[in-house]
């Protein structure tokens, strides 16, 4: 670690699958599969760890790299854009078990026009009112009904996604949207099943969600992604404990203001995001740690480009160390960089895991 | 456009060459010679257009990567971690003449120790409070006596940056921040010029300070990035005119939540970046336009990953239509996307340019 350019993203391999089997343990326990959102991690060997054949993606760039790397049954959870039908059918021309979602009927005429040989789940809203339409809603069987008009395409169930429990005061309000979310999905599958249509895969999830459900009855599928790294917001609101953060970003002091506890860092709003969701928590753009991963008593309290600057810093800081940042929020700092420094316990590096971004 | 796998970047090519002319005119008329901070575009064909020749990078990459494409003329604007000075050299070995930048006596010493052939500005305070010492402090002439035993190493010169420009409330503390830029840097080079030292190189810059300056006195060089491309918050603090931003986030709609108002499209947080600079001027996350680049009326007023949401979106938009969203803060967001879509006026792609991201 004493050795690699900086700044770059540093991953503790136990940490990481530590958090795998638990969550695993944890689908198991609740009776459902776990097919894991890669939008966190974006890397076949995290893939690898974290689930069992299959995957959750964010983009079809994704889909198009766990494909090439042997992953072959993916879930598209981003409403699908009717412009993004062919690349659909390019995955499965190469072999992918291919899922998109969907809440919209002209989308669902635009896939039955064109009949791709994919599972369709129809987006359930649960409280976030984000995508996804109401479980009680005459949409939904006019969708479904439309759906069902396909040969090669097939209507496969409902899912959702409570991302409003990023946003909950307490774990017993994440309890109580992780019901919610159970309730209402599986009140939409009961409906789609009154009305005669075959209902697979029955899918909620979200880290906070999985983490704290009370019961899962009904469901079929859990997705879950940022608990493979965790990060400080998630740890800020419950999901994880304060050892269970695999994920920093490895930065170089660069600058010291003698006598006024500030240093500068090299890794600014690129390297760790401008994410601010922990103003709720105190706020930083990052908790700055030694390399052994132990608290140094400071954030990163403001970011530009390149620079990050540390007020209260440890007077200990010098020009040329090392300090390793615990990100607020996961997914959005590791996207910014290509591939990650695996360790296990200690500075040496184990492994370098590449990544895909982009779109 | 309508072809384009979306979120992209959308560049348009003659405004930005019309922005590159500008303020090649206006260092002209100021006296002083311009060095582009290619930090924005992270582009060799935006190079071409902005620099004659010499520019400003933030990362030893971007040096790399514009070395390779034939500039050789580089300073490296973030204060130098002496851990970099292998990399430095290796760029000197390639062909640069490289300038770094340090505040600190003991990176002084790193560097009079290894004697890589780099010239060395240093980094003067002018109230951003980030780097740099104060024009007066006796660190100045201490960290000048030192590099000044450099034998391949050469002291060349002083730097500034007032980044605190982008706080300002008004133009016209912008121009008296432009004042104070320029007058510590000149009085931080008089001193070392009086302690015996030649001063080749005085070196002032950011876009707002480069737009407002009233004259610029004593200074040899200005260094600017953002007014490349421009973005909603330069606009807002008035660096351009509305009809000045060169870059759009091309997006399709994913949902329309009918009867709400409501679309989503898919850019969000990792295509837009979650940057909140227009916090001060009512928010959001970028200004909806439609393909010809006129306003919609509408921000983006939320992001997750992949999803934005615009509330008070027009009605007429429907699932699968597009529109190009401008960016609150330019240089972050082109830092997630690996290339430019370049277009002129219309809807055809009449280029593709690379970027270099990354460390």
């Amino acid at each position: 670690m004493r050795e690699l350019p900086t700044p770059c993203l540093v991953l503790e391999r136990d940490v990481l699958e530590r958090s795998c089997a638990r969550m695993k343990a944890r689908a198991a326990a609740l009776g459902v599969s776990l097919r894991p959102h890669l939008k966190t991690a974006k890397s076949i060997e995290v893939a690898r760890r974290a689930a069992d054949g299959a995957i959750t993606v964010s983009t079809l760039r994704e889909a198009s790299y766990f494909l090439e790397h042997g992953v072959r049954d993916l879930t598209y959870a981003v409403g699908l854009d009717p412009a993004k039908i062919d690349a659909c059918e390019a995955l499965v021309a190469r072999g992918a078990r291919l899922t998109v979602i969907t809440d919209d009927v002209d989308v669902a005429r635009a896939l039955a026009e064109r009949d791709p040989a994919v599972r369709v789940l129809i987006e359930i809203d649960v409280g976030q009112h984000r995508g996804g339409i109401d479980a009680e809603s005459d949409e939904l069987l006019a969708i479904a009904g439309v759906l069902a008009r396909g040969r090669r395409m097939r209507l496969a169930g409902v899912l959702a996604h409570a991302g409003h429990s990023y946003g909950a005061a307490s774990i017993a309000e994440i309890t109580s949207i992780a019901e919610d979310e159970r309730a209402r999905t599986v009140r939409a599958a009961t409906r789609l099943r009154e009305a005669g249509h075959d209902v697979e895969t029955v899918s909620v999830g979200s880290t906070p969600t999985a983490v704290h459900a009370a019961h899962l009855g009904g469901v079929t599928e859990l997705r879950a992604g940022v608990y493979t790294f965790f990060d400080r917001f998630q740890h800020a609101i419950g999901s994880c404990g304060e050892d269970d953060l695999a994920l920093t970003v490895l930065a170089s002091v660069i600058g010291v203001r003698r006598g006024e506890g500030v240093v500068l860092i090299d890794a600014g709003s690129l390297a760790l995001s401008a994410d601010r969701s922990m103003e709720r928590f105190g706020g930083g753009y990052g908790e700055v740690r030694d390399l052994r991963d132990a608290p140094l008593g400071a954030r990163v309290t403001s970011v530009n480009q390149e620079h990050g600057m540390i007020a209260g810093a440890p007077s200990s800081l010098r020009i040329g160390d090392r300090v390793r940042i615990r990100p607020n929020h996961a997914c959005i700092t590791a996207a910014m960089h290509a591939e990650y420094a695996v360790v296990a316990g200690d500075e040496r590096v184990i492994a370098r895991w590449d990544r895909v971004n982009g779109w």
